[in-house]
């Protein structure tokens, strides 16, 4: 079968033949329907060295954000129908520390030691004909559509989880939240925001049609200017918002964040372009909480599949046809995608 | 100044002139915007006995859900304007018990001992040109039609605090949630779960205009029939619904709320009609919880007008000058009102 | 090697020469140090029939709570050292619906369409020389006693389940809790509260040496007389225990929770006697939540495991050599054992 | 009667006859029993100017940790007898807020323009012979000693609500908690996360004094020195602890505080040093939750008296005669104090 490959450190990926993998004890065999491309790919294709790229040694077939249909199951494993359209949830951990067991291996407790981080980065993902995972990671999209659904398992679950996590701040009326930065993940962050809460929604972003996208979803949107900051507190009652979700990172817009917060508020930040935020008792808003987030849990992927099956998340996606897969990763390096990139392995068929 | 007065046990309220009330230290006047007529006013004044109504003795002014302008403060109270509009939160507890501080007088630790259950309820309340409050109990109302908001005090702070209390249960994607009554309060639940969780909601009633007027704000209905809980459970994937509330409170819909209810769900009684339910262990989904609410804490006022504010809940009410205030309560008593009557002692001026 | 097996419905189990299993992939094999005794054993091979014993159908090896040392691991499972010794998490749920994916198989989604509920429970448990389990249910005891651990996988995660899920209401200062029944898992109940919270403890059992040993871990006890729930509610500030813990489930002992109980409360229903409560609006405090609860999530085991390894629970037990383990089962049976069974395969190798 | 007084800004206090206070309409007067000085006292008189300490303007009775006997009640003020003992707590919010009518007056929305900070920071205190509160400030202290028991209401508040607010990180077996500097907050601390959780304490400091007394209570202690982060990771499984405490708040005890704290922590600024902490997508380990506290909540006042009451906190004071008021706040600003110094103006009575 045809394989995206990332081949060796510093290597822009290939497209080759490799055998069809067969499902063992525990695991099933996908025919896969989409995978996604992300910018985490080009990070290890780009610039992880075998000094800083121990989880992500090639080769191996690239592709997190994976969806697919049952095609066959390995030893032990009931309850799948061949046919029946799933998402692949990601992240590898060691699978038996408190984290994995109750699903979250994004946080597994052994990340230091584990050889991959994910299915797709440091072992075999889903940019390829076919795929195998464990059984466990496979999470129902049962009517809906699968293919514009692989990004879910990345670029959906990812906001999810920090809007999960900040939910005791946005529960009831009256409360704000703010989402910096309007790409795939902030403009997903919206819909969930708006199906899951009954916050205000501000959002903010320097390109304007990304604005009239947020708008379009429901946000109250502010330019990123230097009256940011007085404009959100002023809509969020002078008081600041609740939450406010950073999809970019760097370190003005995580200070942006912060200062359009209230007291006892949550401030995340998703996005890794890695800025550096400072903090302290007398200039932030009392008890206002600064964290960051990683991708999300096996529940919350469970949780993002039902959103999507009831039409309130749905990501917007270009597709590409796998003979064309390098070009999605080309226009993804060269920062030519508006939509997220999704590589169908049997287009046509 | 008219107010009508509850007089004597056993005794249907009159309309009378009583002097003009004057705010004390931390208290304020408010000229009323309007008053609404509720079920447990008419309880009191049929039924309740010197015995039973310790609490609600006579005479006092009737109205415990309450909206109004500031006509003047007490000594030491700042922070209030002249013709602003606010709600009025209507229980009283003993004032320093570690429910009372955190603004739950609805559940005073020593309700046994107060010698009123709430504004409007053993002592003065808003059924009357003017009415003295405490000022913490006062909820702003900001520029919202201040008139029809009176109900929110009740009608909508008891939904309110059902759910909320309901929404670990209810929080993130691919919940249920079942209401079970659709008159006042049964609708304002509706509106509640639709603006502040994602969950699929269903609903129940005898009365088909009640289950259009649910399906027109979001819900599916689901007619009260022998199949109902059979419905209910195959539209929530199966499993049953994560929280039920029941707004009735008969045992047949107490045990239909527990039957539709999922493994680890929560349901909660709100309607006061007394109902015996039952529960054991192997009869009820595992982990089911069982429970009850009685109005809610100031706080949750404060959001119930944030939503109100915001244009998502809306009562429905009929007006009623003061004159007729008397055929409001007559018209509640024959079950003849399909709205919320709510006396407005200063229509027209 | 030797195995108790239960080998047909209504038929008291047999020690008899099975094969020594083998580990397959994700699997793991232990060498047994112990397997507890329990009562639900008793229950399927005293009554379950072919009708109501679909989940336990015979012939399998018993053993539902168990502790061993590596002896081998199956295809790709890494991370563990022969000899290392470890508790094994009995339930078995379908394994990829939500609730197993998140370690809650007691749980799980599609518990109706299972075939077995656990291991030792309708497929292979822990009553032998060895063992097979998936690595995910294995759960490391450190330098910790292991033979003695056995009982913990269930009679210290059910009783620390319940109170996990309780928290929310024990949480600070000034809280008050209440045990009913002080057997072995009641007992535990006391070292967990009084390890995890600053409740005052209140216990309450009619055997005086079992109250003797709650007041020896720091509860307070209370005769199980017709004065009880005064007492109780009179050590509790008058207002009732936060919540209570009904290890036994009569319906009377489920009453006397209650009654016991204060005003926004959780009272959960432990034992399974299966005796029926009543709820209604006006009889229970406002807002106290009646509930129940089955056996615990993987990662409460882990957290179970470490509290053991502080040497906070010490579960009581008496052990028997492999010989002996259908006297262990005959006494239970006959009501003749005060501490928890523990069969040793491996005695004094 | 005597009080000590704040006369002037950037003045010390002195000791002034003044008139005995009445109790107004909602108030009630105490017969102080005693009057915490605390280091906030010292920067209000030694560092605030017209400009900066608009909210502590002279002149006004010091003392805002307060404990007296009722002496007398206001208008309307009922549920008091005279000669009780309580707690009085402290902050003065705007009253009628959201988080005012909660009892978090310490987190008042409308905190930039109120005239006082606390009942003895910007308004009357108790460091007097009498003082008046509201009714609702009062918290019952019961058969408990109440001259040692002022301090409670800032000195073990604050690290109350810090360690509250952090207790979804500490419930369960298995955490792991930091203490960092263990002055009066600090070991008042340890009593409260030993008496509230199962956390494992580990405790630091650079005085061996503080480090016995630690130990003495039940923390493991670490040495402030090169290896602290080390050895605290090490003790903490190796994950490093779940929720971290900081009591100092200079820039490297944040920031060691940080290095020690797990994946998904909680790092507390306590300590208002000021130090400038920083935090970064990469450097910080994920979902580590970086926030600071101010003193803390009516509800909580009443939890922190529950457990003075059960003799789990006690504070180590040193008392002084009112006319020794002043050598008490000498000896404060002097660093002569190791205990809290406690004013008693009726010592000897």
């Amino acid at each position: 079968m045809k394989a995206v490959v990332f081949e060796d450190y510093k290597t822009f990926p290939t497209i080759k033949e490799v055998e069809r993998p067969v499902a063992k004890a525990g695991e099933v065999l996908l025919k896969v329907a989409g995978a996604g491309c992300c910018h985490s790919d080009v990070s290890v294709f780009a610039n992880a060295t075998a000094e800083t790229g121990k989880q992500t040694k090639p080769p191996f077939i690239l592709g997190h954000e994976t969806s697919g249909w049952i095609e066959d199951v390995g030893e032990g494993v009931t309850g799948f129908n061949k046919g029946d359209a799933y998402l692949v949830y990601g992240p590898t951990g060691c699978g038996h520390c408190k984290r994995c067991v109750a699903g979250e291996e994004n946080y597994c407790e052994n990340a230091a030691t584990n050889t991959s981080m994910a299915l797709g980065l440091g072992r075999n993902g889903g940019m390829a004909e076919y795929m195998v995972a464990p059984a466990r990671n496979l999470v129902p999209l049962g009517n809906a559509e699968p293919i514009a659904a692989a990004p879910l398992a990345d670029a959906a679950l990812t906001p999810y989880h920090a809007i999960k996590a900040a939910l005791p701040h946005l529960n009831g009326g009256g409360k704000y939240a703010l989402v910096i930065g309007l790409g795939g993940l902030g403009q997903i962050a919206i819909q969930i925001l708006k199906a899951l809460t009954g916050a205000t929604i501000i959002a903010t972003d320097m390109k304007p049609e990304a604005m009239a996208q947020a708008e379009a979803k429901g946000a109250i949107t502010v330019p990123s200017d230097e009256n940011e900051v007085a404009r959100i507190r002023e809509i969020a009652d002078g008081r600041g918002v609740d939450a406010a979700f950073d999809f970019v990172g760097f370190a003005p817009t995580i200070a942006a964040a912060q200062a359009s917060s209230a007291v006892d508020s949550r401030v995340t930040i998703v996005g890794i372009a890695g800025g550096k935020a400072t903090y302290d008792w007398y200039s932030n808003p009392l008890q206002q909480e600064l964290t960051s987030v990683y991708w999300g849990s096996m529940t919350e992927l469970h949780e993002v599949a039902a959103m999507y099956r009831q039409g309130v998340i749905t990501p917007e996606v270009e597709l590409y046809p796998m003979d064309c897969a390098l070009d999605a990763y080309q226009n993804l390096v060269d920062g030519k995608l508006t939509k997220r990139a999704v590589v169908v392995p049997h287009m046509g068929e």
